[in-house]
């Protein structure tokens, strides 16, 4: 089983990477680039058994370790 | 129209940030979890217009700026 979690800046929240990923892409020529937000992509190998479980148990995780919920938003994919 | 694009290391090559996080997670109990791979994420707002020009600059940009293609993937999605 794999698990692919994505951790995005809250919308809120000011980032200043994605700010400075928008403005060297516009000083090279894709202007028709707007906003920028960079986050943060991680990808799991885990044990086959309950996928139930085993979302909870990352969400959990996601939520404690992996980011931090005052700034950041994840998301989990099981496949 | 948005952007959303995955950058990860290639399997060929070694993920030490991966490899701390699936330690870190190991101490604090998920030891279900295996292998961990950590990439980037980024979003990117774009003016909408014809989508397969929008998708053509931006694999350009991945591939030249945003990735390093000797050792790292990227996924492009435009939605």
């Amino acid at each position: 089983m794999k698990a692919k979690i994505t951790i995005t800046p809250k919308r809120a929240v000011l980032d200043p990477q994605g700010k400075t990923v928008q403005n060297a892409l516009a000083h090279l020529g894709y202007t028709e680039v707007g906003a920028v937000r960079v986050g943060k992509y991680l990808e799991l190998e885990l044990a086959d058994g309950d996928r139930e479980a085993a979302r909870r148990r990352l969400a959990e995780a996601c939520h404690r370790f992996l980011s931090n919920p005052v700034i950041e938003d994840y998301r989990l994919e099981l496949e």
